[in-house]
């Protein structure tokens, strides 16, 4: 069997903690499984800062530009708060974004039922929920140039971000939403804000037009972004796929997660265009959770979301769909026998540690 | 008692319902309490656009600029969805906004404890909830230029749109929010995207120094804007006035509005900086619903919020503040009383239309 690439970037904060957890994974599936994954290891964030002044080096960079996929953690904290924008940690993230063109982002926001009762939602308004934002990733305001802060003089400055999108990016992240509505529910939820911006105006034309031309069987509709996010704490259940920008599925993706109680719990998958010769795609996975440094090496994260986004990675990556499925199982039997991190807790329930939690899900695989 | 001038426009959809409410109160208020309101009459939105063409007349925001305040319904609506951008409904109220230089949009996001029982989420985190948003209204993606469709040729269009934030913007609307804020808890959440935006950088650069220059006696937080809408599901009670860009605003206030249950009840303030001579401010008072097109015209709609705006137009444009608190507390009593529109009805209370909502009100003010 052919090798399997990985690069690690557990980048900062309980990043290398969730990240331990899965390199157990790897470890076991290699034993047990012969998978045939071979590890490599990077740094990012505000820890390739304080190594060599970047925010990803070159090296690395190299190296994921090679892997067939990116596990990445988490970046930053307050230590690197005043480090100068172009090394912020973000910009490791931004710039692995960009550089492997992993234009199309997946956030599944699922509520796994042992936990709907933590969510500051009513139990019967997120019980159940499964809705996949599927978000633009390498363009909009997030690139887009002029980015800058313009000296006025007088004491005034200017900051400017622009939005930019083309036609062939709303083309190819419509594609990539209406695919994945055709393995759920079939149905596609896009937002913008077509009444304020013209780049909305846009997406809607070109949603619209990717509709008719290549996937009328499956249902769209239209809503502004600010309705869409009023809408999911309404009633997000009415949701399957969300399409929508970079900046409005970054707010959107994160209200999402949040409504399901489950925030440690939940991956993401940022994938490129399959490779025209070989259909291989560039990938890295992340979870949602962010570097949460006020908890960092104290060995009481959640390892879940770091785990579930390894589960995403067999899936999308490695087409291994068993493994995928039985590790999602596992990761829901370990919450049915009532194990909870810190974060999760909640009474009658057993408190466990980031090891613990991570050993008990590779001994339900 | 000098004439005290409004204008009124009540838009589309449910916007014309509402305001007749507010036109039978102002007349109640005239007769019984000889308040002095003088009042013309305006079109707005799609009904601007049916009688002339735009989405505001000229003559009509010449009445906008005299007036001492704006009442001001919804806009909007599927019959003008294929009207050309500039003249579509939203770009009445964007004009008016840009025009008027209103640049504080004032979002109380406020949980009646009569409806605690109808949001979404759980009844103790949303329970005596109060949170303002100070929206930062005349700036940002909404009006920099360039914003625009380009053709790039071979079927390629590019949609742009610019973020553009002065230091000057940034300080007064922050200035609005301290300000604000020691009228209440005297805490302060800022929010950008500091991360990926410089106009976010610069955002938190002007907030930070005007909070050390002038209102140091204030609490000052600052808050990452997805993580702020994450927060704003999870403990919403945790904010006293959050101060944001006009898009984050745009999001996060419906956001905030929605977890209340209260939508329909919801009202805004959108303000000018006060006159340097006379202290007198420009403003636009409108509820935070929107045109609601699907329950138009069938005596319905809730007219609270569209109630609740004028409260805020006493308390702000004419300094009435015991008007505006008894009519706010009339508006509690009614609710209190077990009255609801459709909109928030539930079991055991009494279901009315929009005339006898009003009339309610009225007779308890
Ligand atoms: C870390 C930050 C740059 C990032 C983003 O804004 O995209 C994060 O919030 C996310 O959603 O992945
Ligand atoms: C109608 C629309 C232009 C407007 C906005 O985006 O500002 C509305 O959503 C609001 O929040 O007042």
């Amino acid at each position: 069997m052919a090798t399997r690439n990985l690069l690690l970037l557990p980048g900062d904060g309980i990043g290398p903690e969730a990240m331990a957890e899965v390199r157990k994974l790897i470890a076991a599936m290699n034993d047990k499984l012969g998978s045939g994954f071979a590890t490599e290891e990077g740094l990012v964030g505000g820890s390739a800062y304080d190594a060599h002044g970047q925010a990803i080096s070159d090296a690395d960079m190299a190296k994921a530009m090679a892997a067939d996929a990116v596990l990445f953690g988490a970046v930053g904290g307050p230590k690197w708060d005043a480090v100068p924008y172009e090394v912020r940690p973000e910009a490791g993230l931004l710039r692995l974004r960009k550089d492997m063109e992993l234009f199309a982002n997946l956030r599944p926001a699922i509520c796994y039922p042992a936990l709907a009762s933590s969510s500051s939602l009513r139990q019967e308004v997120v019980e159940g929920l499964d809705i996949l934002i599927v978000r633009e990733l390498t363009g909009g305001v997030y690139f887009g140039e002029p980015k800058q802060i313009i000296d006025l003089g007088n004491g005034q400055k200017r900051g400017i971000d622009t939005q930019v999108y083309d036609t062939f990016e709303i083309e190819r992240i419509s594609g990539v939403a209406f695919e994945l509505a055709r393995t759920r529910q079939n149905r596609v939820t896009s937002m913008e804000k077509r009444n304020v911006m013209k780049s909305g105006v846009l997406w809607n034309e070109v949603v619209t037009a990717t509709h008719k031309a290549k996937y009328a069987d499956v249902k769209l509709d239209h809503m502004l972004a600010d309705a869409g996010g009023m809408q999911l704490v309404r009633w997000p259940k009415q949701f399957d796929v969300i399409v929508t920008d970079n900046l409005f599925g970054d707010m959107l993706s994160d209200v999402a997660a949040m409504l399901t109680g489950s925030l440690g719990m939940l991956p993401s998958a940022s994938l490129g265009a399959p490779d025209a010769l070989t259909g291989k795609r560039k990938a890295l996975y992340e979870p949602v959770h962010g570097s949460a440094p006020d908890i960092a090496g104290q060995g009481i994260a959640n390892p879940i979301a770091m785990i579930a986004s390894f589960a995403m990675c067999l899936r999308y990556s490695f087409n291994m769909v068993a493994e995928a499925d039985r590790l999602e199982a596992a990761i829901a039997a370990v919450l049915d026998d009532g194990l909870r991190t810190k974060d999760i807790m909640s009474e009658g329930k057993t408190e466990v540690g980031t090891t613990q939690m991570g050993d008990a899900i590779i001994a339900k695989f």
